[in-house]
């Protein structure tokens, strides 16, 4: 298991008319938590896409707990693992940074695969950056 | 329960670098498709914040089971019902209008909520939209 | 010159806390009003794609004149001509479809290119389209 | 006059299917430079929002000059001052911040308001904001 946090600033762009975020940001949050848990582990996914191993999404959930606003200063706290032999699961918790409310709880899982789409097993590289 | 079908076509916006739609905006089609099926309903989601009612997001799943490009033209078929006594769910399944090729099912829950937030019994002009 | 007219639905998505439109949503939109006028000239941006024909922005204009709120009916008015002997101009208004009201007022230009992103004369088909 | 300079990085959700960044990002991201040079002059823009003073996009140019993928570090030069008695305009410059390369060129053009969106003289506190 690889275990990540990171600060994130709440764009404008992001809020909607009912003054906190859109919904939909949620999982373009949940793809920066990935880009930078990934960028720790030692092997960004720039990089496994350059290696021809990509992480398609296939499932996602998302529990909207709680409201933030533009300028908002988040947490995302991050953890990820294989799941079965050839998925990696992504479970992350959104939080208000200065007072730890949380805003959104959920989970992404991915397939592994070759720049053809076909499922792989997860190469050695990426097994040691799970930490197993 | 009211159910409704659309078509939408993706917008090159949506595209993402592995050449199909990006994962977020199944959310955002999810919206269309909301906002579509409760104007077929008689009252839309417009008018219903307009009296006071609103349908905060509090849950959200999604399965990615195919793909889809730019221009292509999209299904979208809705069915919304009470779950519980303060909440509606949308399950909602997007296909390719062409071949009808599953691209995303899943479903969103929304509390029902004055304009403080507040949860509340569905009115009477609600229930009547539902067919229930 | 090819003229095009339209109609969109400001989506929930497209809002921001101040109730109207984001910003950025308008070159979104200006998008989709070049899909539209492109496949009512004969040959689709995913066709000219498919041939090996791309058209990059390479740069935009925009003057932000009214409001626009969520489910409000809007009107694209498109006009798109050749500027110089390797660039298209797209002018688009857009509307308060039931009132007229002036929103967003507008231009793209695009470079004309083959698909390794080097400039190129418009082929026939392509001048044909733009009715020159 | 203002000046500041920030980096960000391309997130996956804002690349389209030309390996790009999608146009309209842009917009987003000279959204971020003007809340990190709002912030760096003393006075953020939630808090101008909250004292009801408004800065709503009135003009927007673009010129799209280099191509940036994902996770590649972006730098944003910002310059603000005031445009005639009741405006602001950020001229933004947007660079790979390794090699230099500019990607986009533009600026933005801002109305200063009342909370009622009625055109206002910028108060004292936002002419010490812009060094004037």
């Amino acid at each position: 298991m690889l275990r990540h946090e990171m600060n994130l600033r709440v764009r404008y762009s992001e809020t909607d008319q009912m003054g906190t975020f859109y919904n939909s940001r949620a999982l373009e949050w949940f793809e920066c938590a990935r880009t930078e848990t990934l960028r720790s582990g030692g092997v960004t996914y720039a990089q496994m896409e350059a290696r021809g191993v990509l992480l398609p999404l296939v499932e996602a959930h998302l529990q909207y707990l709680g409201r933030a606003r533009y300028d908002d200063l988040l947490c995302l706290r991050t953890e990820v693992q294989f799941s079965g032999k050839a998925r990696l699961r992504f479970d992350i918790t959104i939080t208000q940074a200065n007072d730890g409310k949380v805003i959104v709880e959920g989970y992404t899982v991915h397939a592994i695969t070759d720049a053809a789409g076909k499922p792989m097993r997860p190469p050695e590289w990426l097994r040691q950056e799970m930490g197993s």
